[in-house]
């Protein structure tokens, strides 16, 4: 654990620069608006260890792959998230001395990430070697969610003593690379650079194998300067620069708004990208820094309102929660169908690829419950736009039907290891999963109707092809797959994965039952089909261990020595960083939920017997080394009736960045993770199910806690629900009135309602 | 199926360049002596597809490995046999212009591998453009068996026609790369060069990350030339050359006689080397191509009197036959320890490393027969010297003992998956049955208690900690490898695997037994470990069928879809040019002998009714993909009397470069497969076994064969052995007669027997 941060509900702040962990705080203090981001890296720059990152949404490249020895059906290219264009770039020189925080003399050093308005904001006093010149830095910058092309940076400096002559240095700078490229290569070039005003740059992404297009990037800049003068404009190639320069005296003060527009050839076609990243910089300018706060400010203010969860009595939690929150609405807020949840949003390059399972499974069920429905039914129209990809993988391992990828950009797979890209398909099960929560949340069937059935007929096909029949058995199997729990690979017969593949069987066939005649037509599932998915639905196997009573995880997981986590010598822990692969293999010991995520996803198919049997198995042998482990655990435990348990679990996942729990933290945010306290508390907590249509909660409130508070979005209305020591309280602050369930019995809430807890 | 060359006994002879087929000519005619070697290249080089390498005996490269997602205990490097000193060039030009067969005119083309003396000849008659010049070139060259350091190239030019200007440039060439390096890197840097003559080039490999040491290696050249002029020398980095030209009358002929001699690091001392080359190379120019040549051609009639084969009646037998054996023999003919037998030789670059276990379990048992015991010895004293690092590759997976690696050229495991590298452990139980094979065969116990028994322990060792104990089954089990079927992979329990291991242990305990004193308390193996091993022995789980009365391959094998490969259409196959990964694991399909390599290690542990139900059910569902396969499989087929099998699964091995059944002999030959066609023939159809300390032969002839002839070394004796319609003979060549079994009878063999075959 380390903690870099003052705990503060709204706020990261510190006064200390941590030289050593540069990269961490940098992760920290990312901002990002959805469409770009960028870490908390210093305008001025700074020369020793340092991650400059700056990512666009949906801008990539397809870097070749490295494996070691090729086989059929494995990927060409891993995607990876490029690092773009850095525009918040501003070099200052005082009296010809480049400023920099890495070698320099500074004092009174503040950073701080407002998460209640999305501004990053830094000062210090920086004094020169011989000490004879001071000068108060201050740096405030956004990235509007408003005008979502827009980046405004403000950068002051008040001489405090002396007489400097201070330079700035405003640029755009696409001499940018990934520090994950496989091959260490350069993954743009050149276009056009112009320094007439507004200066523009616009760069393209280098050719591919691959087939996939290449990208252009356009930014153009407006500096406004005050007390300093414009003296020159000068352009490279990947860089266009404008420098203000003049003596400055005691107490006077420059100050410099840069407004930057970043437009690319997603939106924009090459030809008019230069016109449109000109007029919308000029519009920001003209429209000035203060007035774009002032919205900006707004925006966030209404995303909040929607959304925020209050913890009283645990400032930590609370700051973490927020900060779990704003991570997530930093990265994605439904604008763009064709965008997902990355795992490290716009903090950083690890994993690559756009778009991991844990959107569908982890994700979608906070965003059904924290913003409007389309934001969630944006993230489907997202997979089903990819389903061509899906049924190209499908193909790449010669199976009907189509495979979701485990990481991806366009719908084509480009995971590059084997065991993951071939084998850990009950990701297909989570697609058809967020359909049916998404449709079983909003009550809104015309999406499953019309175009999410078409993914789940597609995948109800690979299944019925991916199972094999052994007739020794007289069972359907399912051979050679990777569970959640990636510490094991190859195995057999997962029952998380042969459960989702019957699920999904099931509901498809329920769903083709509902059809209009055209849709049902335009499918045409054969009555062969039907009849084989039926089959398999009847006889596939589920490994079961009759003593304990237990699905169990695969063939032969309980021939494994299974030694409790908690009997292990806690040096060997994380397992990751300490065993060899082979020994994570062959251990029992599990990454994240497996047996226990069927039971999350298809809760209501299970006795509390059942989950208690599970849940008392397999938690004991869960390392949770997996950001995606805690909270799920947390919800079963919480329904378990083992609050301890839930509030332990809890814990580890709400200050997991924050507090850099799985020391990573450097290389960027956990983002696809950051749902799982909000789903431990909702969840878990307050218990919130959805109940044949009806919100359903049996809440209690933890220990350390004096109460919480969260928002619920649902079917048109608005509710805060307030969970205390003297009782739960639920209010309609939006929308008519609605029954709900509190502990298995109907209330209809139509302003407020207050129970004690049980 | 490709065939380049014509049939002839002793011979590879074609009149035909294949030039889209050039490759593959040029693996076919690769000449090795051990010590160095070389692809079929031209002198005068070739502007088309070529694959110019020539190899080094032990000099190679660690690069840097190309892998996903690193793990804890993945090897950080790729051991690479790297391309070397191209020391055959002489570049030729007529009147300028640089000869050139992928471009030029010729005819009369001839281009011979001669078998039997280890020579490669070749000559065409050049055309120039014009045709007012006509040349008739003669190219002959070989690497001395004799003097190891020494090569040899004859080339003549006679005039036929015109009077042109004819310009020879020798020289010794190092800038080459390796086609298979993972990022384009070249492996060598310049050292010195000098045209004082003897003129020298010295190159040493490049620096590492992994403390590998590096090689540096000194080539020094004679050039004697008639009819034609030294005219200068030059040399450049990498490069030295002498050139020699003048006109040439029509009739006159050119010759130039080039002695190269190499010496390398390993061997000599940087400060010697030079020195140490130019003495050699001095020598042999002194002694004369034509003398070397006699003395080459008698060392390999010496080797050929002790290891021939001779099969009438099937020529193309014949061919394939004695093309492996030449394989095999220039490749390692057992001189020095620290060499072993690599999967490629000196004939291309693929697959890395020099030693797999494939020299233990398949080409031990031939040189064990075809050569002097020292030659197999020294393939165990290799193994033994690198024991040190089998302990670390133990080490880095967290284990105790003896890991021998997949590949490697120190003992360290250099290969580059996870389901190899820590998984196909198996191997560890070949090295110990090579220790098993040698000691059986020779009845010198002298290495296995002296030596072989370090490695038993330490082998011991890593088993005992890699199994488990399962509660639930009060058994050990081995969980997590990939057997020899490497088509599937993490799977439980291989019977193979379990298998050897226990054999393992009860060998180790049988030889600590015969063990002197001062070894015994060398090795301190304790009360306390001899009791887990008796324990781990008597408690192994084996997989079991009942009903089938076999083996199981692993844990869940019957649960798959057992579709035998005889109803698989055709076009599928080899499965592994067509199937992806996903489809090829979960297939029962095998790529070579598993529970049946078992049954062919273990021989005398099997009964025959134990041996027909596990081929019966086997074989079916092998592809025999690997090149290792038909051999092992044909030597069981013999063993359980079915002929026309036995004889079908030989035919698929004794040719497999010569007709380059699996199309990748372009790469390279398959060098550790080539013993295949020998162990059909000697231990198949002959049925020679050691039983209780006796050669023991049970002959059948191939109904297509008139006879078949080998020779067996066994216990200072030389055996001919002939197998013909009219009976099988015996001759003892050398040595003291001696008892053998002609089916289960014994017989004494003075001079020579004759029997009827049953």
């Amino acid at each position: 654990m380390k903690r870099l941060f003052d705990i503060d509900p709204w706020k990261l702040k510190t006064t200390t620069l941590h030289k050593e962990d540069k990269r961490l705080q940098e992760s920290l203090t990312a901002i990002g608006n959805g469409y770009m981001g960028q870490r908390g890296n210093f305008e001025e720059g700074y020369s020793a260890d340092t991650h400059e990152g700056t990512y666009l949404a949906g801008i990539w490249y397809p870097d070749k792959t490295r494996v070691g020895w090729w086989k059929i059906g494995y990927p060409e290219y891993f995607g990876k998230v490029i690092n773009a264009m850095n525009f918040i770039k501003v070099g200052i020189e005082v009296d010809g001395h480049p400023v920099d925080l890495a070698t320099d003399n500074f004092s009174d050093f503040y950073l701080e990430s407002d998460m209640k308005t999305g501004v990053l904001n830094r000062h210090y006093t920086w004094k020169s070697a011989s000490e004879e010149i001071e000068i108060r830095f201050n740096f405030k910058r956004f990235l509007s969610i408003v005008d979502k092309e827009i980046a405004a940076i403000q950068i002051s400096a008040e001489v405090l003593k002396g007489n400097p002559a201070i330079k700035l240095t405003s640029a755009l700078d696409n001499n940018v690379q990934n520090e994950d490229a496989n091959y260490e290569e350069m993954f743009w070039e050149a276009v056009e650079t112009s320094v007439e005003k507004p200066a523009y740059l616009t760069a393209r992404t280098v050719p591919n194998n691959f087939g996939i297009d290449r990208f252009t990037v356009t930014g153009a800049m407006v500096n406004q300067v005050t007390a300093v003068n414009y003296t020159v404009s000068s352009s490279e190639s990947l860089l266009v620069a404008e420098e203000f320069s003049g003596k400055v005296a005691v107490g006077d003060t420059v100050t410099l708004n840069k407004y930057v527009a970043i437009v690319t050839s997603r939106d924009v076609g090459d030809s008019e990208q230069r016109v449109q990243a000109r007029q919308l910089v000029e519009a920001a300018a003209h429209k000035g820094f203060d007035q774009l706060l002032v919205e900006n400010t707004e925006a966030w203010a209404t995303r909040w309102n929607k959304a925020d969860v209050k913890i009283q009595g645990d400032d930590e939690a609370q700051q973490g929660l927020r900060f779990n929150l704003y991570g997530l609405f930093s990265t994605y807020y439904g604008e763009d169908s064709r965008l997902n949840v990355g795992p490290k949003g716009f903090t950083g390059e690890k994993y690559g690829g756009a778009t991991y399972w844990d959107t569908e499974a982890f994700i979608l069920p906070m965003y059904l419950s924290v913003a409007d429905p389309e934001i969630s039914r944006n993230l489907l129209v997202y997979r089903h736009n990819q389903l061509d990809g899906a049924v190209h993988n499908a193909q790449m391992q010669g199976l009907k039907g189509a495979l979701y990828p485990m990481v991806t950009f366009t719908g084509v797979e480009c995971h590059n290891e084997w065991e993951i890209t071939f084998e850990e398909i009950h990701r297909n099960g989570a697609m058809v999963h967020a359909i049916y929560n998404y449709t079983n949340y909003t009550g809104d069937e015309s999406y499953v109707l019309n175009e999410g059935v078409d993914v789940l007929v597609a995948i109800s096909r690979f299944w019925a092809d991916r199972v094999h029949y052994s007739k020794r058995n007289d069972r359907y199997m399912i051979h050679g797959v990777t569970g959640p729990n990636e510490y094991e690979n190859n195995i057999n017969n997962n029952y998380h994965t042969n459960r989702m593949a019957t699920w999904t069987l099931e509901y498809t066939l329920d769903t083709l039952a509902k059809l209009s005649h055209e849709k049902a037509a335009e499918l045409a599932v054969s009555d062969e089909e039907r009849q084989q998915w039926q089959d398999i639905i009847e006889k596939m196997y589920y490994p079961y261990d009759d003593e304990l009573g237990i699905f169990v995880q695969h063939d032969t997981f309980l021939d494994k020595d299974l030694t409790p986590v908690a009997e292990l010598d806690p040096e060997n822990r994380p397992l990751n960083q300490n065993w060899s692969w082979d020994k994570i293999l062959r251990s029992p010991y599990i990454k994240q939920a497996d047996v226990l995520q069927s039971i999350y996803f298809l809760n209501d198919r299970y006795t509390q017997e059942e989950k208690q049997a599970n849940f008392d198995f397999y938690e004991p042998l869960t390392v949770h080394e997996s950001s995606l482990s805690p909270s799920i655990h947390a919800v079963l435990a919480a329904e378990l009736g083992m609050e301890d348990k839930a509030v332990e679990l809890y814990s580890r996942t709400a200050r997991l960045d924050l507090d850099n729990y799985n020391n990573d933290t450097e290389d960027g945010l956990h983002i696809t993770s950051m749902s799982g306290a909000w789903l431990a508390i909702v969840q878990g907590f307050a218990g919130m199910r959805i109940v044949d249509g009806r919100l359903s909660f049996k809440p209690f409130l933890p220990k350390q806690w004096d109460s919480y508070d969260f928002k619920i979005n649902f079917r048109d209305r608005l509710l805060d629900v307030h969970v205390a020591k003297d009782g739960l309280s639920l209010s309609l602050e939006e929308g008519e009135s609605i029954d709900v369930l509190l502990w298995d019995d109907v209330v209809t809430l139509s302003d407020s309602i207050k129970q004690p807890l049980k």
